[in-house]
């Protein structure tokens, strides 16, 4: 068996869980009617399954290399990239102006997901692709806009986001590359980047750079950083490739996964670019591309995971072991309670991201500031809850196999290569956690009460035909009240800081049970409220333990001096 | 920095949690005493620091390989391996009367713990000849232990065990090896085993394999199966290795770490073997193998997370990043939250192991049945929450590292890969969490309420210097006491078996709070005091979300048909 999208999935989650009926009766949305939504998802599903699955094995075992300064792409990748290309799935959420399809974040991250299930480290070209479109589209100038997003979006040129050096990692304030005024409007760009995905490829004409690097009047830390557009080949007067820039890939990393993915280090020697937004403004148009890339790097953290789901219910459902019914291993009860655990951890997950991305697109089609928080409240839990579920269910992929699951040749073992990188990768998800206590905590904890507020209203509903189930979610997400006013009562940081993953992941396991108890209303008697019933009485429970983590404090974590760690 | 084995933190938990002075003051292992006890865990000690950590990366970088039949060890492992044969560390709990030291199992354990922590593939190779040397020393003939013993105490020869088919995984009854007697006491063994860990070297003159295999009167299942050491090359009249046996290794398998150690497809064409133990008594022999190897995986959990930790420290103390007191990472608050995590797991997995040990010891030294049920109860969680534990400190090493966590060069990832095999072999932890809630089980909970009953105990005598921690270790333990009485009372052993993992672990939590409350009475205002209040303040509280998981039943994991799993 191989790579199956989960078309159906996404549809009840749009039609049934996360409101995606609101999106599409806004004016801006008004052509993603259910009929066009599911071609659209059939269509890309039929490219994950047909086309990118295939290739995932590939980029493992021959992964991307530089060879004299030339980069090698692993085979298959170039036809995967023309055929993400031609269907259109680069610029599904890119302005129609451009040539792009103006359809609504919520679609594609349905898309961006099944791409990551059936080839997460060919996915992330285009994911990265869309963050330079998505940051252009509403930093750059008119001209810029003219010459690169049609090229973006069409796939004839490639996207990529430099913000990391070796000395500036979490702390991006501390960047040295800099950027000199040449004087005709363009600058002269010079620095090293470092991990720099999908930094060069040899099946785009061009490949389009955006750097954070300081203007000689910059100031130190965030506030002197500018973002400059600097591509490989400087367009010519057709606004095709032309000379080469003073840009180069230095080497490209060996990684623990991901290996279709090529790493690089890139070195800029006076190399020409051009400001992308106002000067010293760089990291407020760098956060429109990385607000896009967490939700979607949560999205490649299910992705995986459904694709390590899917493979590991294969293994179970063939694989002979002890005297049960069928014979298979999928009859033992710890198989079945791994199954279940992946399945209903996915489900959660994935309502977290669409119930995000509707946000957003909320937001793009009415301006309203409410959907703008709910937005920027729900990223970080998206990108987090999302990669570390990818995580766990690829670790629990493993462990379905047995023996099988440690030998390369199963593929098990490479999901959970591949998506470690995605809790570390676009702000670790500690930075996440420390993002939602504190930023997107500056209100006073109003957004997270609204949204309890949602969960409570939602349970008290769900008390006629779920009692049990409504007590508990109602129950969990007082829990999560309690631990939230206090660590809003936390004037000290570090307090808040010490229990922010656990605060986070609470959070994700309570809006879990939220959107499981909305799925078992929706289908009363049907598998959608077996699995909620599942969810709701094994997993939601881990809810307790992390809130007494997360109300804990900063000084027993640093309780032990750091001679008493080492020794 | 690299590896420095913990001998301090093993004499802690010997001379204060865990009761090694009980076993010190036996006869059996009167030469135990403090003095020789810490001068044996310092010459380990220098051995990992020095001789075995160098060869972590190289078998990683250079793993083992098949030549023509050949197998060419990695660089550096032949020398690793006679160091820990001249130090005499194979046979540290071997029987003295041939060539051992006779010391306790739980010296023996600290030992292969550290070597785990130093250099993990090839810290299997020696405990894979201890099981054989247990095995043998206790089920084969005189004239079997006269032969084999002393070569395989010296390290001249080394062990193996061949459980795995391709058909037979966790159901090793299934297994369709044959044996036929050669009519002079020997018989002649056929058939194909798989993940034979260390199935050959190239540095000990002999390899000696046991063998499970079923007689031609032997009946299907377990019951039929016996147990035969099968050499690679046939002991001449001198005792030395002489000529081949018909056996090969057929290939090795491409795995997603612990490339140091080969893990070998055999293939045995009627080679020659003897029989150890009872004709169709094999699984019996088997376990005896199994139970010390059960144990020895816990301690490799253990080890691999120990130097995973000391390594992510060592990063957080050198990497520079932001504006806090020292300028690295070890002062911000989410990596000191990771680092106390990561310690206060690894002292609450050490201790169960330890106290394991003595538990064995303390049998061995009494043949009182009561020591025997103890260490049979606490054998399936020491595996399981040992190498659980390693695996989830080696993935939080590699967060803590950021990006450079998933770049090879850095080896946080490969602890990771080498470590997550242990979660699979020598019976995957699902099947250990199954062992403990059936057949350490069938004596109606009585093991588990007297373990209970410590617990509480101790937890009475702590309430005058530590009366909230005392407190939430017996709230724990008597949660911990209502589900095992509801996991006894079920009749349907699937009723157990569905949350035989969360209660295992549960059940390991409950345990780790306990022997840190200990520690927290021995070292009172020191830095075990805190990294216990640390443990019961924020980890212990997991139990409870387990608990609820572990009370669920068998039928809400079985309520989607297979159809719904896959839709």
């Amino acid at each position: 068996m191989s790579f199956r999208a989960p078309v159906p999935e996404y549809e009840f989650l749009l039609n049934h869980i996360v409101g995606f009926g609101q999106v599409a009766a806004t004016e801006k949305f008004a052509e993603a009617s259910g009929d066009l939504t599911s071609a659209i998802l059939n269509e890309a599903g039929k490219l994950c399954d047909e086309v990118m699955a295939p290739l995932q094995r590939a980029g493992d075992m021959q992964p991307a290399e530089l060879v004299s300064g030339v980069l090698r792409s692993s085979p298959g990748y170039a036809e995967g990239w023309a055929a993400i290309a031609e269907g259109g799935w680069i610029g599904m959420s890119a302005p129609e102006a451009h040539g792009g399809m103006g359809l609504p974040m919520a679609l594609t991250s349905c898309v961006n997901e099944m791409m990551s299930g059936a080839c997460l480290s060919l996915q992330l070209a285009p994911l990265m692709s869309q963050g330079q479109i998505e940051a252009l589209a509403h930093h750059a100038s008119d001209a810029l806009k003219d010459l690169y997003l049609p090229k973006l979006i069409s796939g004839e040129w490639a996207g990529t986001m430099n913000l990391t050096e070796a000395q500036a990692g979490s702390d991006v304030g501390a960047l040295a590359s800099k950027a000199e005024p040449n004087g005709d409007g363009t600058f002269a760009i010079s620095g090293q980047k470092i991990f720099i995905s999908w930094g060069d490829n040899d099946f785009c004409s061009n490949i389009c750079h955006l750097v954070l690097a300081r203007l000689p009047d910059g100031v130190p830390g965030t506030k002197g950083i500018s973002l400059f557009l600097v591509p490989k080949f400087l367009p010519d007067e057709n606004g095709d490739a032309g000379v080469a820039n003073a840009l180069k890939v230095v080497s490209l990393e060996h990684k623990m996964g991901l290996h279709g993915s090529p790493t690089c280090v890139m070195q800029y020697d006076g190399a020409t670019g051009w400001l992308v937004g106002h000067e010293h403004g760089g990291m407020a148009a760098m956060f429109t591309m990385m607000n896009n890339a967490r939700l979607g790097v949560g999205g490649q953290g299910i992705g995986a995971g459904e694709g390590a789901y899917q493979q590991a219910l294969d293994y179970a459902l063939e694989r002979k072991q002890g005297r049960s019914e069928s014979g298979t291993i999928v009859d033992h009860a710890d198989v079945r309670r791994m199954l279940m655990t992946m399945k209903a951890d996915l489900f959660a997950a994935r309502a977290i991201m669409l119930s995000c991305a509707v946000s957003i697109d909320m937001q793009a089609a009415t301006g309203e500031a409410d959907w703008a928080a709910r937005a920027a409240f729900l990223t970080p839990i998206a990108k987090s809850f999302g990669t570390d579920t990818g995580i766990s269910v690829a670790d629990t992929g493993v462990q379905v196999h047995g023996g099988m699951g440690f030998i390369e040749e199963t593929g098990a073992a490479q999901f959970l290569r591949d998506v470690r990188v995605t809790a570390i990768y676009e702000g670790t998800n500690g930075i996440q956690a420390m993002d939602l206590v504190a930023r997107k905590m500056m209100d006073g904890g109003d957004m997270a009460n609204r949204l309890m507020d949602e969960i409570e209203e939602q349970a008290e509903r769900a008390r006629t035909t779920h009692p049990n189930m409504a007590e508990s979610v109602w129950q969990a997400c007082e829990s999560l009240r309690e631990a939230t006013d206090w660590l809003v009562a936390q004037d000290a940081m570090n307090d808040r800081f010490a229990g922010a993953v656990p605060y986070l992941r609470a959070f994700a396991r309570v809006l879990g049970g939220h959107f499981h108890l909305t799925a078992a209303m929706a289908d009363l008697g049907g598998p959608r409220e077996k699995l909620a019933r599942f969810y709701i009485t094994r997993l939601l429970p881990e809810h307790a333990g992390l809130l007494a983590h997360a109300q804990a404090g900063a000084a027993g974590a640093y309780a032990l001096t750091l001679e008493e760690l080492t020794g």
